[in-house]
């Protein structure tokens, strides 16, 4: 399963990867996020506001947008990406706002840090936004979904797991 | 438990909480986050690397610091705050890393996005260093742990709970 | 009217004013700024999306708040200034989008560069999320409406203009 | 004229284009900002400062370039862009300084913004470095000038107009 | 003379220094750096550009100021402060640019590593200007020469050096 | 030896170079600086921490990486470029923290501002956290020392100097 810890050098200093032998390829990474707001604050972002409808989800989704383009610079060995596109969605259910997150890019390296930017940001986004209704807010399970391109290829988590 | 959602205005627009009648105190935060890595991916942080030791846990450690006194560039309505102190641990256990930060300003509002801010880019950089070894790694349960300062007075979660 | 330009030092180089001997004080400014953005446009934005239905107006509300905090970085010499409270509201006209932004804090130095740099940038915002639709958008007229707190006291533009 | 909202998606979510599929050509724009200062300002400006001479028109060029880089920072749904060259110039009229700006990339979306966001920034570090001497200063007529690149081909501005 | 490195805590981790027990108080500190640019392009400058007479030396003095606005960000343990003031004066001898920073804030920390980081882009900067004509430029000595606020008090470099 | 200032255009305004007609290749820069810390805290550098041991040389190991990443945020007319590798060393000698860096890129323009950032930030980092033990502590010589790709060639600093 597991290999070799890519950013530890031979010195044990912490290192960028080099990515410049690399080609540049079509690289996609897509990751989710959970917030369990419980169902009082779901109910109010129900009535109050939710994607097409008000602020909590919108204002999230364009946090998590912005945060993809800054992920280079909030995680240390991170390659600066330009990417092609980002797509945050976010979903009320019952006690949750589920966050899903698409990025995008040409690029030498994954996306996957992209993608999980999103997700964590808009996550934290919500959080902060429903905080004052409820200290029980929690941010759950934020991981990759689906990444391709690159030497590794195409990579899918099992659906089953949740 | 809910009231209302402080950050949604009469008319629905996203709004920045006024906080210029409210005093300077002191403000404390406390949050933790769990990395899941899994037993391999654990194995290898504590053989090449771990807090004192070597990169990863460090690195994520700074990038957590780091990222503490951005919060409020990464979410929208957070104010931006002058923290004094910021403080993020990291500890290995058997199959996870566990995250555990604190904020500190003397602010006229809370500094719980500061410490969330700090947990979660501390977890999405342990997922970055390891993501190579494993991809079944995720970030899991990141929420606050206890609060000082301001109006509302202290808050603690209970420990019962996980 | 005018005396002295109060950013040029003695040798002709560029200076931050030094506001230390200044006590902090409650500062507030308010400016505006209108978006032609055209008929059609205008109607697009009104069926498709606007504060409280959809994302043009409400995107462009975000990216002013945001922006207001970080004036400090896009202009040379202006202050670092810890905003208490950033408003923006965004009104869909016949033709045009009228913004009004509003500044807070307790501070040096006045918050007018806040005010206008919310202002500026939610029509920025306002003309990228439109402009596929027509070239002919653009920003007109961004000014100071009023600003109260420090020595000069307070200054509101005469109402009788435009 | 208008045909649709670029950045609307479907169920009313803000969104980033995906200019995945559009090849990186050539990419260049051109807009154009003026501030009315009056004529006490624009003297003060004559004698004391000015490109070449002083701070203030230089201060608000060095701004305006500034930012062009960080139009994808400002500007939520905006793709960033690594720009092969930005320029900015000021021109000192007998009320008025004009703002003329180009801006230039191998990229798969347009400029625009990266050359509307620096004439909006240079005006608004003109309007900072001038405010203490007037506050009747403001920012008039942001808009693009010209465009080239792209699927749209080009396009540029009547020149009757103004 | 030196007794602890205050940054680093009992487990070796980096951390933070808990500077919220110290009173704000007037916190100033001044710096110099010295770039070496060679006989053949301090003529340069001095014919084609310098402090009032054009951009190398003005482009370095503002890329002075505003890095030190952003020392927090830069530095991973360095507080956030809200400056008072900075300032950089940029002097051309015969072979070198002689740079000096003064960097003053109302704070709970000193204020050295903005007056240092002040010095350090401006000297940056200087290199990037004039780093076509000559690849023997280069930065020496970046200092600290005058500390003054906190319990420390003040402290002044001995004149005698260099 | 030296021939023209390259940022500086006719009218004395600066300009960032036009680097629109020059093809992307693959470029690479090393730079060195040298921080002067005496003997007393290199001792307890050595006790304390280093590089694999400790956090003040792998603070500023992750300092100058990041920092590589945001050349062009801090020197006004760099362009910003997409960095395939950074790589950031630091070596402790008797009294001094010597520092090397190379940064590396497919770009129309070379990474020498790149290097030279990383070298400068590492420093000032290095700096950052020794100064309580030392106010002694001081950056000296940050140079380039190797530069490649390009239309100028391949280039090496001499080795017998220093």
């Amino acid at each position: 399963m597991a290999g070799r810890l890519s950013h530890v050098g031979e010195n044990r200093a912490a290192r960028m990867v080099d990515v410049s032998p690399k080609p540049a390829t079509e690289r996609v990474a897509r990751a989710e996020a959970t917030v369990l707001v419980g169902e009082a604050v779901a109910a109010l972002i129900r009535e109050h506001g939710g994607v097409g409808k008000g602020p909590v989800l919108e204002t999230a989704q364009l946090a998590g947008i912005q945060a993809a383009k800054r992920a280079w610079e909030l995680v240390p060995l991170c390659h600066p990406i330009a990417l092609d596109h980002v797509e945050v969605s976010l979903h009320l259910a019952d006690q949750t706002v589920e966050i899903q997150t698409t990025a995008r890019a040409t690029a030498r390296t994954g996306v996957e840090m992209e993608a999980m930017t999103a997700a964590v940001v808009a996550a934290l986004t919500v959080y902060d936004m429903v905080k004052a209704a409820s200290k029980e807010v929690e941010i759950q399970q934020v991981r990759l979904l689906e990444k391709s391109g690159g030497k590794s290829g195409h990579w899918e988590r099992e659906p089953q797991r949740s």
